[in-house]
């Protein structure tokens, strides 16, 4: 029986960067797709009521970016001294920022304020964000910090699909090269393909 | 001429959090309090067009968290493993989380949909989070994570004024008083006690 349990709704969301670590960490590991109508019963069990959750011999973690540190740091994608660790974690909480406004065009309910958002954002927002996490890349030799892999690049290949659908923006892999070209560093690393391959489909 | 410099609105916001931590730290650091005037001019110099910005040696850092963390695990706020640190940015997300939510609130333009929300929040989000929150202070001898004083205590410390006026609940001090006698643990160390009364005085 594995000793970690990894619980997350069947989609990439913000579990999706978890996976990816603990697939490179050659972890023997349960990835648990909780459904909606699952998700009620499990509630009250976890740390926060929400996931992700990471479960190591019957201890539960939670928060995404916590958890994604930790198996960084763990499986050898940190830095070497606290200034480079400074480095991701600058370049995770910017991914974050970059999600967080895209996020609050996604969940805004009404339909006309929504299309207005996104318009204000794809105008005067997205430009400016996309343009600096591509120099990040430009800077990094294709990567987010450090100039080599570092658990930040699987945060971003993580979420870039669904970034992606919330910055209504099928064409961000032309318009950008290195975001894609990052994503798929990420997923040809054989240990994280061979989890993906394998793993259910979905784009968000 | 000190070597760092540190750069934030004339308000605590995410800011203060760095303050506190650079005072205790004891470093030699200037607290440049950028007008909204001055504003303008200084954002296209900053990494990400936002601050808090952290210059040292000529060198500018940015995102409040990534700062918060390096400065806690540079003065000895941070745990002693990874399972540790672990332990502190969960709560750190933890508390993210709960400032997210009421900034959502606190950023709503329409006046009537703000009063709206926070009539929702208030009744079905705030009192779990809250009272999640007072658990975790319970169980960690007042503190955020590890039984003991950690960078997370700060982040704390240095929102808690806001997080009050964005929750619109002056009454958060009696329903949960292990809050302010966190703020009160924090602001009442001496070198952090020193900042603190010398500074200008602002609530959020
Ligand atoms: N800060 C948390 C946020 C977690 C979160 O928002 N989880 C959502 C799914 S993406 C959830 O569990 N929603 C269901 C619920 O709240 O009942 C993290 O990054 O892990
Ligand atoms: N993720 C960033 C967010 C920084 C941020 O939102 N800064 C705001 C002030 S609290 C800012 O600089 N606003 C002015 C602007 O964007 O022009 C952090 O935590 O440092």
């Amino acid at each position: 029986m594995p000793k970690t349990e990894f619980y997350y709704f069947p989609i990439k969301g913000l579990g999706e960067q978890i996976r990816l670590l603990l697939a490179y960490g050659g972890e023997d590991w349960n990835d648990n797709r909780v459904t909606p109508e699952d998700w009620p019963n499990f509630k009250p069990k976890t740390p926060f009521g929400q996931m992700p959750v990471l479960e190591v011999d019957g201890k539960q973690r939670a928060q995404s970016m916590a958890i994604s540190r930790y198996l960084g740091r763990k499986h050898g994608l940190a830095g070497a001294t606290i200034e480079e660790d400074f480095l991701i974690d600058q370049s995770v909480e910017f991914l974050n920022d970059i999600r967080a406004k895209a996020a609050q065009v996604q969940y805004e309910p009404d339909e006309a304020l929504k299309a207005k958002k996104h318009e204000d954002f794809s105008k005067n927002v997205y430009p400016t964000l996309l343009a600096k996490l591509d120099q990040i890349l430009e800077e990094n030799n294709g990567h987010l910090a450090l100039g080599k892999l570092t658990w930040a690049d699987f945060v971003f290949a993580g979420i870039y699909q669904y970034l992606k659908v919330m910055l209504q923006s099928p064409d961000l892999d032309s318009k950008f090269p290195r975001f894609k070209k990052l994503e798929q560093t990420v997923y040809s690393i054989p240990k994280v393909k061979a989890f993906a391959d394998a793993a259910p489909k979905c784009d968000i």
